[in-house]
């Protein structure tokens, strides 16, 4: 912007001041009544994101609310395995981890990775032992089940379908508003799972959206 | 045998008629002392074997006493899927009908094929899938998995791995005395299945047994 001489300058920074403050769309302050700026607000969902391994499942829960489009972290960690721990043993502790979890935080759906490529058929058959029990566990308790492509969660969290771990952990903290460096990566990816099924329905908005396998 | 004259013959067969009738070894009567034939007795172990797919799981129980060596069924089924219903639908269901099973009837150990080829690797993630369901429920009920590759389960019972499913059936009703022209043949490899534990144990005899998974 350009200006004459000092006389208009002061004229319009005088008008910069008396200009009411700049109204945020999205507060991080809670909404309590149905009606936000004259929206609608839609009624929330729990999303568990889950990154399904059989020695280290990293999982994560958001809160989504589609009108305003809102999504906030309620809280991530991992299930660990150790690598001395016998297959059904592993198995036993993710069927269990995942009810409790279920059981704590009540979610409303649940997003898996889906659509990925193993070279080996035995890591295939133990990713797909360890899916089993967490979708058999899921099921059990009603839970809708999601599934995206590592590729989709990569292209709806940072634009383009070949980022890194980092990349993705990066835009999970900026989008969550959430301190990233203490969390795994599993649990970061888990998170990321759960925002692009909020992204997918809030686009889908009720027209041809994703289906529950 | 060969007889010089018909007063031989006679005489033979008066022999024949005045002998004790010949012992079985093994009765199909229960044993109900702690010794049969002078031999200790072992206790009874109920094996459940699990031919485990996605949409069609055979099963099939036995019980086995090592000493004297005896098998005998105690029944089978398949746990059947719909090819409409969906992936985590088909899991919870045979989670839930394996957790059935065993408080029905209360196996000891459970068997599963194990070690066998798959080209596709999507194939893989969703067998896979269903052996998780299965093998969690039965290690949450505390019941020891053991596997066995197809091949191995074809040379215990039939004596060559490259053995049909029709030779298998036929092998099965030989050993437990079942008619398996109603049983399908889910139902007699899960037979076939509890079978070759039953004979690896008892080949083992505490040297080495197979361990479970």
């Amino acid at each position: 912007m350009r200006v004459k001489n000092l006389a208009e300058l002061e004229k319009l920074l005088a008008q910069k001041r008396n200009a009411p403050a700049r109204q945020e769309v999205v507060t991080s302050k809670p909404v309590a009544a149905s009606q936000a700026n004259g929206q609608a607000v839609l009624p929330q969902m729990r999303i568990i994101g889950l990154d399904v391994a059989l020695r280290c499942t990293g999982w994560g829960i958001i809160d989504t609310r589609s009108n305003p489009f809102r999504q906030t972290a309620v809280d991530s960690g991992v299930i660990k395995n150790t690598d001395k721990q016998p297959v059904s043993d592993c198995l036993r502790h993710l069927a269990a981890a995942t009810r409790e979890l279920v059981a704590l935080y009540k979610p409303n759906v649940a997003v898996l990775e889906g659509g990925f490529y193993c070279q080996n058929v035995h890591t295939a058959i133990s990713l797909g032992a360890a899916r089993g029990a967490v979708i058999a566990t899921l099921a059990e308790a009603g839970i809708p089940v999601y599934e995206y492509a590592p590729r989709k969660v990569k292209q709806a969290i940072c634009g383009f379908g070949n980022a890194s771990k980092q990349q993705v952990a990066l835009l999970v903290s900026q989008f969550l508003h959430i301190q990233v460096d203490k969390i795994s990566n599993d649990s970061t990816d888990a998170l990321a799972m759960a925002l692009t099924h909020a992204q997918m329905m809030s686009i889908a908005n009720g027209l041809n959206p994703p289906q529950p396998i």
